[in-house]
């Protein structure tokens, strides 16, 4: 099949090396200098327009908001009616509803394609959840069962509900990767030395917990045995927030998903003024020291 | 190797089956009506001892608490300088290290041992962590190795660090158990409607959140697709709390682990007192209105 590919990052690059390696014709673009032997580049987004014979196929990859906003309304203008648009990014559900009312009006099929498995997924299969048109979902059906891993790929149902799926997921990762790491860091204050690379290698092999995400955290442990070369800043990229913003809409009560978003707020910060606040006060009332700056 | 066997539950009939494949001479006994024609089954705690050639090696698998303190205390009257005690039950630590001192005294030594993945683990390969005296463990770590999956098992220091290990394990269990749950319930109060047991399935290929416990997730979907058949009721058997009780005692922030914790007393009250307390305040000062009973 011709796909067209706008957007060559990291992960966008490697889609496209597992896309050719199942035999499908890429073409890509990126604003980068992008250079592959595997598929072909060209400059423009126009120009993978124009490459690609009719009915078109085109997947978006390029970072939510903005950037992925003015891709679309230049598809939207140059694209016609049958052509095909997968947003592949993590863009917000709402926005991929809109989206695929908006390109409706044109005849244009918009599917939202939540992916997962980081860049290694990317190029070697990866977990994809796609929301569209029903009876348009059998064209590009064959696209996600190769790009994905066996069975790692799912029809979730009406535009939105891929990148919705997604952002859930990524919600249950924050909230995985924080029992984790509070778990570990109750072993790091313990009066007993663990080495904690053996005790997640322990852990992935026989126990409750054993997941991808501990299998990663023994790597992170084997490079660096108390991860003395990194701070714990934790940043984040938007769907956890947009997790809780959905079960505050929903009144879902979703209290550990919701604190492991904002331990990452608390991470970003060296000193806070909630922590002024309540020191101030204990001096107010008690006459507890505060420690001045 | 000859091991004698206290407590055929579960847990510990399943432990002496997969030994008795090992090759080793397992002796039982039980409070109950337990028959194996894989292994010899004693009337009392006494026949084990007496059975056993010594220096004996004692596993012990009943409920922690008072039954494990009762068959402690009579196996520390029975038993003689050189033997060995694995309690492989999931005792508090600050026990664990308190026995061991004890035993000590009488120059036993004694081991904690944390045993996870269930009953199948304990059948067909279990993940141990193990505590105790670094110079008696050899002796006994070809029981660990054959009874544990591969790489499933660790020696991790002194008395107390097998218990205090495997009570970080369940903490970060009901982390990520409670992030899962908080994920499908935004899914079940979503716009959308998706088949769980696909998105769990999906999910446990080639995304970030696969794992073990997501494979139960879509087993327990596969079997009710929308849980209808039980309630939420969350119980929980101590070590949550333990962990949270040792985050306190650390000073070590586990708020995710906490909420996980509390999520699970929430869950046993059909009513709760905080709430009247809330709603007869919001009644007190904005007259709103209150549910009566």
């Amino acid at each position: 099949m011709e796909i067209g590919l706008i957007g060559l990052g990291k992960m966008g690059y490697n889609l496209a090396l597992n896309l050719s390696d199942h035999g499908h014709t890429v073409v890509g673009t990126d604003v980068g200098n992008v250079t592959s032997d595997a598929f072909s580049i060209v400059p423009t987004l126009e120009d993978v327009v124009n490459k690609l014979s009719t009915p078109r196929v085109i997947w978006t990859m390029v970072p939510a908001g903005d950037v992925t906003e003015a891709v679309l309304a230049e598809l939207y203008e140059r694209l016609e009616p049958g052509d095909i648009v997968i947003d592949g990014g993590n863009s917000n559900y709402k926005l991929s509803v809109a989206r695929a009312e908006q390109f409706a009006e044109k005849e244009i099929k918009f599917f939202d394609c939540g992916t997962s498995g980081g860049t290694d997924g990317a190029r070697n299969g990866a977990c994809t959840m796609v929301g569209g048109d029903a009876e348009a979902w059998p064209t590009i059906e064959p696209i996600f069962k190769d790009l994905s891993v066996e069975n790692g790929y799912l029809y979730t149902g009406p535009a939105g509900s891929g990148h919705f799926l997604k952002m859930i997921h990524n919600g249950i990762e924050y909230g995985m990767m924080q029992a984790i790491a509070e778990g570990f860091d109750i072993l790091e204050k313990s009066p007993f030395d663990y080495d904690y690379e053996k005790v997640a290698r322990v852990w992935n092999h026989g126990s409750v917990v054993r997941s991808w995400l501990m299998e990663l955290t023994e790597n992170a442990f084997k490079k660096d045995a108390k991860l003395d070369e990194i701070r714990g800043v934790m940043h984040s990229s938007g769907e956890g927030k947009w997790t809780i913003e959905t079960a505050l809409d929903l009144q879902a009560a979703a209290p550990v998903i919701a604190l492991s978003l904002m331990m990452r707020y608390r991470s970003l910060e060296d000193d806070t003024f909630s922590g002024k606040v309540v020191a101030a006060l204990r001096n107010e009332f008690g006459g507890h020291a505060v420690v001045k700056k």
